[in-house]
């Protein structure tokens, strides 16, 4: 294959992660290259794929698709949302795309907060990616915010029930993200037994990172759970997603959960209570590395 | 990158399964091809991998490598080996590689056969990858079958404790290996309340393939069950173990497993009790699509 055609007809993800070598490339026969920009931030890329349908991609990694985002999306929101009791106040940090967005948005909140540092994300996937946000961003219940979140957290205390990190991988400026001090000023940011919800990254190539958001959580959370789902876009499959708060996580009570679950006004294709549960029993080696 | 360069440096798993183009490419930077041969059955070929250490690849597909074998082998084997009381007789049919076998002899059994059509993936596994199969192939208490599983299985009745399906992708000859009639066969050959375990494919790129070993196996057995791991090396990444049994898999006592795991000569570093329950706690849209 000469190099024209394989850039051509292929998306392949970059093989390097900048704190390690992976040595992988995933590559995505494309049907057409959607778009192509830079913002302040990053580059933005969308491609429509024959295996994922679109898919958005930032500074070359793919971050969600159209055929695999109810994974991601709901492991991430549904965990925090249906477990917390009636969440009104939702602050979502990242998250773009709006996907996340979307979730949360159906369930009866009052207000959902999103502060997005990048602008050109989201008008991008509203433009390109309609399927997954599906015009969440213009529910009257979200206040959109384009900012930083480390700085925006500041000004809030004892306020919101659950908070989302949708965040991409935590290097240059978005290290800051997963730092004590952000997870501080999120635990004062939220009300009592509220919950936070943590995109925390790859156990099969990013492990470090896993224990490493685990064990920041811990020392200011005294229940941190790690939930995990093979998201089959992402390099090496099993994605962890870990929830904190200050509400013992691990007490379930299964037979309220699915009474309740029957009544919900919207149907998941990935989460339910049983599966809550379930997917928070890790294999033996991460049990043990995380412990 | 020319078309050279691409090739010395990197293996490309083939993006096309005949049942399904799957226009995904899976790259992985090699630092040396270690063999390439083809037997009478298909092509045999070992790299040295960055990311997975040595694997094993058959017809371009990967099949096994250094570095995640134990995910793919204790999800295959521990499931029926721990969960049937006190295993003497075993069947392993396919598993070329060593690494199902060696997983079954960690077991204090008495004999386990094991049928593999392609004698030259065994002698290629046995001389390039032994951190694999760990000289399992030398137990005195394996009779080891070049042959037709197929075949073999119909001289046998009421005898195996448990029989192992460590199988490639069926299409071609292998094909017969998930039919109705084998499985008939299967059941035959198993002492009563005996168990099976089925490599049943990919929920992501093959979801036709675990529904329809779910759906005949199912015909022949009272009890089915899907348990769910990610195995990083293969394509798009969650993979299906199907177990199968007339004794009810869903009676488990918890307890009395824990206490016996405790005991076990050796550690596994994937599967332990909680994680034998929980493993078979599938998705929803997995779920539906089984039921």
């Amino acid at each position: 294959m000469s190099e024209r055609a394989q850039k051509y007809n292929w998306f392949f993800e970059s093989s390097v992660i900048p704190y390690k070598a992976l040595e992988i490339k995933n590559g995505l026969k494309i049907k057409k290259k959607l778009y192509s920009g830079k913002s302040s931030y990053q580059k933005i890329e969308v491609f429509d794929t024959f295996s994922f349908g679109k898919i958005l991609v930032l500074d070359g990694i793919s971050q969600t698709s159209e055929n695999d985002e109810f994974i991601y999306h709901e492991m991430l929101c549904h965990f925090p949302m249906f477990f917390y009791p009636n969440p009104k106040k939702v602050l979502i940090v990242g998250g773009g795309d709006g996907g996340a967005l979307e979730e949360v948005l159906k369930y009866p909140i009052e207000k959902v907060w999103m502060v997005e540092i990048d602008k050109k994300v989201i008008e991008v996937s509203e433009k390109y990616l309609p399927s997954i946000s599906k015009g969440a961003f213009k529910d009257k219940r979200l206040k959109l915010v384009i900012g930083d979140g480390t700085k925006f957290i500041q000004g809030y205390k004892n306020f919101f029930d659950v908070i989302i990190l949708d965040l991409s991988d935590p290097w240059g400026p978005a290290k800051k993200l997963i730092s004590l001090n952000f997870y501080k000023n999120i635990k004062k940011a939220l009300r009592k037994n509220g919950m936070v919800s943590v995109q925390s990254g790859s156990i099969t190539v990013q492990p470090e990172l896993v224990a490493t958001i685990n064990k920041r959580l811990k020392k200011i959370f005294p229940s941190v759970q790690v939930h995990l789902a093979c998201v089959p876009l992402y390099q090496a499959g099993e994605y962890s997603f870990t929830l904190a708060s200050e509400f013992n996580l691990d007490k379930i009570n299964l037979v309220e959960m699915k009474e309740r679950f029957k009544r919900l006004p919207f149907k998941t294709k990935y989460y339910y209570p049983e599966f809550h549960q379930s997917s928070g029993i890790l294999p033996k080696f991460l049990k043990e590395l995380l412990n």
